[in-house]
């Protein structure tokens, strides 16, 4: 394995001024396994969890409180949290319903995330419930989320595009933006759940937020590689202001009930381009290389980081 | 094989303004098979390049007229072109020196491209010969070039970053294009031929160029994508005005001296992420995949396309 550093190359600033630093939103351990045919045990995912918080990671979803029978990957859930909550990083759950609510608070969770789709296709296909249902549910986890001082992150899913209904129109992102907004949800994800965003459309769907009067601050980018956009994307979402991107060590996962959805943006991809950009993320890449590849060999398949892959060459 | 129609996305201006249209230099023919391990038949070339032809690609570098012990690959470069220089494109050939340059006259060429090093290190690794001598055979053949009206590109390559030598000053990338102008050279190639560049680079080595006086219209980015930086370097190359962009059908080649060199950037995802932002191109994003499907199969490689492997799927 080659390291960042014997290869020699340049870590100083070249675009000085774009920003100093971002956040990045590790979901290798929910969004990438949670795809994953391999079933991965506990141990191992707080192994990974771990070894991510070493690297600096300072956010990191670290599992989902949805139904077993639908995701079995996530089904030990309440066993990893437990072993992860104490890590110096921030470690959110994925929250669908109440139910999953109390299952995530009783595990010890302050800390979760929910989520919508921005069409009704995807809600139906993913969730197995139609939007107003899944609104519902959002609103009632929210006011006890609010009630319990529990922080909220809102993703919102297909923002870009979707394999079912094809383009979506940004008015539509705006709506449910401000509708998560109404009720109490600060923090947003816009997710490009199929990967098939190009920079101008992100570009324009940030610009429109924003026009609606949410701040660019509240956002973060959860881009999907799957066309090989998500740098390009993320790169005009700098441009536009956003400073907080989802990403899945080493590429892993996508989304099980999404056609053509392999592949998160590769957080060793960001982290290249980010300390290329002199944009500090307190993540160390080579440490986070090690773990793509320890990654990449538990779950047996190839890695599809284009910087992993280049530097293991 | 899903089409880019069938998938139903979007196919609308979503960045208006940034530019109406660009020339993508297909260089599969050359720099992708070059340092393909498979030698491929001048028949299966010359069907590669009427394929790419046939999709609408403008300019097609089609061969080289390099040493044959060194590039075997090349050997047959005079058969290739006498075949495809009727086709209804550009068809510039590789030229090292005088001799490479008679040959390429011999079969009757008329649109060449010569090509330099910025770094001492590549120049001898991967030519065999110091930047001094590179620069006299250079001059020569440009002499030469003119006094026949024979059309000269420019390559410059490591412009971005060196294995041997690190970081590329940026001085020095714009004495040496400041040098092929004034020996007669107006088009440029920018080669990151380690795919190492990031966005803010690119940016700034544009922008030195301009300021000194080089025309941006006459400059083109020739990214790999080694790293997966090649889109988000063609983005911040947009957004900084240039319009030509070097790439190859499903991401074939790469430099065959150089370490990590893989891949050139996919012209599939570079027509991908132009069509998404409203540029055209000239190019049928369906009939290009396929040829890039068809050329993985001839190499029996799996395809680096990010877009071909998505719409294969």
């Amino acid at each position: 394995m080659t390291t960042t550093r014997e290869l020699g190359l340049p870590a100083v600033a070249d675009q000085p001024g774009l920003a100093d630093a971002v956040e990045i939103w590790e979901v290798s351990p929910r969004d990438g396994l949670q795809a994953e045919p391999t079933l991965v045990a506990a141990t191992t995912k707080v192994e990974l969890i771990r070894r991510l918080a070493a690297a600096g990671a300072p956010v990191i979803e670290v599992g989902s409180f949805v139904r077993a029978d639908r995701v079995p990957q996530m089904a030990d859930s309440s066993e990893v949290f437990a072993q992860v909550k104490s890590l110096p990083a921030r470690t959110p759950v994925l929250v669908p319903n109440v139910r999953g609510y109390e299952l995530a608070r009783a595990a010890g969770a302050d800390d979760i995330a929910v989520f919508l789709s921005v069409t009704e296709s995807f809600s139906r296909e993913n969730l197995g419930a139609s939007r107003e249902r899944m609104e519902g549910a959002v609103v009632q986890v929210t006011e006890r989320a609010k009630a319990d001082g529990v922080r909220v992150r809102g993703y919102l899913s297909m923002v870009f595009g979707d394999p079912w209904e094809g383009e979506v129109a940004v008015g539509e992102v705006v709506r449910l933006a401000q509708a998560m907004r109404s009720w109490g949800i600060e923090d947003l994800s816009l997710g490009d759940t199929i990967g098939v965003a190009t920079p101008g459309q992100v570009r324009a769907s940030v610009r429109a937020l924003a026009a609606d009067g949410i701040p660019v601050a509240s956002l973060a980018l959860h881009m999907h590689d799957t066309y090989g956009m998500a740098l390009a994307n993320v790169y005009a979402g700098l441009e536009e202001g956003v400073r907080i991107f989802d990403a899945a060590a080493g590429g892993t996962g996508g989304c099980p009930f999404a056609r053509s959805a392999t592949g998160n943006l590769a957080t060793d991809d960001l982290v290249w381009m980010l300390t290329g950009l002199g944009i500090r993320t307190g993540i160390d890449p080579d440490a986070l290389h090690e773990t793509s590849l320890w990654l990449a060999d538990v779950l047996r398949k190839p890695i599809t980081s284009r910087v992993a892959k280049a530097l293991a060459y």
